[in-house]
């Protein structure tokens, strides 16, 4: 049995729910409430002690890290492939996907939104300022190198993988907190492109 | 001619530099004052629209992100081998090594910081309670997994990798920050043992 311990609206979680659902894969599902600190149970803690969604059993492993268990899954079930073999084109599709993973994501996860009220005090407005300035940090690159570097529809050609599999997520949480997209049009088109399969759209938080 | 793009004190920077004197790959640099803002000039922003540092000008390529560029490297030049190639310890090295990437220093670096000061008004008291609480939240459960998972002197044996690579600069930029590693013996005995080593030494900020 393959069982995915998640939260719906997490990014990292909603990567591997695509990641899963492009390659045809049957899992099962536990839900963790985030906002009720079910992650941080000691029982949630017994499977990943960095506690943190998402964590993948599967083959008698526990995986953690979106982006390990999707280069997982590459690897175990090749088809599609997600990740490019070719060295140059796996470090240019995996440095774009990295600037959502590890540059953007990080800092506006609902852990750090919580440190900044419960902990520094700042109220919505200026939660919702900080979300959308790492946005943009990283959008505003990404949207230049998407225009210069796009091959087809998707990044690498007609078919999406490791870097729409990071931007979609990133973009339904933009419009969750009313980021402005206007200035990120191929980007926008690349994700909303990707969410009109069905993969995607199996996907998405109910 | 390669040449690293880089900034000495960056945790990201550091990463490449091990890598590549463990590979005994020769290069030059380029250094970027953050502070001055050198890396959002509009020349560096033409070699990385990103504008982060690392960029890694190789093979005529222009890699970014640090765990991007490590990865080309480990398949340009395979010896010694940084990231395993067996699935399961793959996801292992890599898991461990993202929740660094991913899950500390996107939230601990220089940009960071600065926003907490310039935009929010946090003094330096509350930065640096905000730079340990992120270093505790990962390396606890990475000092559980490292405990009852390490094969050996290092994470996968004899020989250090992709996770000390993670591992050394952000213990590195913890004692910078005077946090507590006290709980995390296991971690820091990792770390000091990779430092030991002549590659790690070499590639150390002077």
């Amino acid at each position: 049995m393959i069982l995915l311990h998640e939260f719906a609206l997490s990014s990292a979680s909603y990567r591997v729910r695509i990641a899963l659902a492009m390659k045809g894969i049957a899992y099962q599902s536990r839900s963790y409430m985030l906002r009720r600190q079910e992650h941080r149970s000691a029982g949630y803690l017994a499977i990943n002690p960095v506690g943190l969604v998402p964590c993948l059993e599967i083959d008698g492993l526990r995986l953690t890290q979106s982006l390990a268990i999707i280069d997982y899954l590459d690897q175990r079930f090749p088809e599609p492939r997600l990740i490019p073999a070719e060295p140059a084109e796996r470090a240019r599709v995996q440095a774009m996907a990295q600037t959502i993973a590890c540059d953007i994501h990080p800092l506006d996860n609902l852990r750090v939104l919580h440190y900044l009220e419960a902990e520094l005090g700042q109220d919505e407005a200026a939660r919702n300022r900080w979300y959308a300035h790492w946005i943009h940090a990283g959008f505003e690159g990404l949207e230049a190198m998407a225009r210069a570097e796009a091959a087809g529809p998707f990044l690498t050609g007609e078919a999406p993988g490791l870097f729409e599999i990071c931007l979609v997520p990133q973009v339904f949480n933009a419009r969750r907190f009313a980021v402005d997209l206007s200035p990120y049009g191929r980007l926008v088109e690349m994700a909303d492109r990707a969410l009109a399969l069905s993969a995607f759209a199996k996907a998405a938080p109910a």
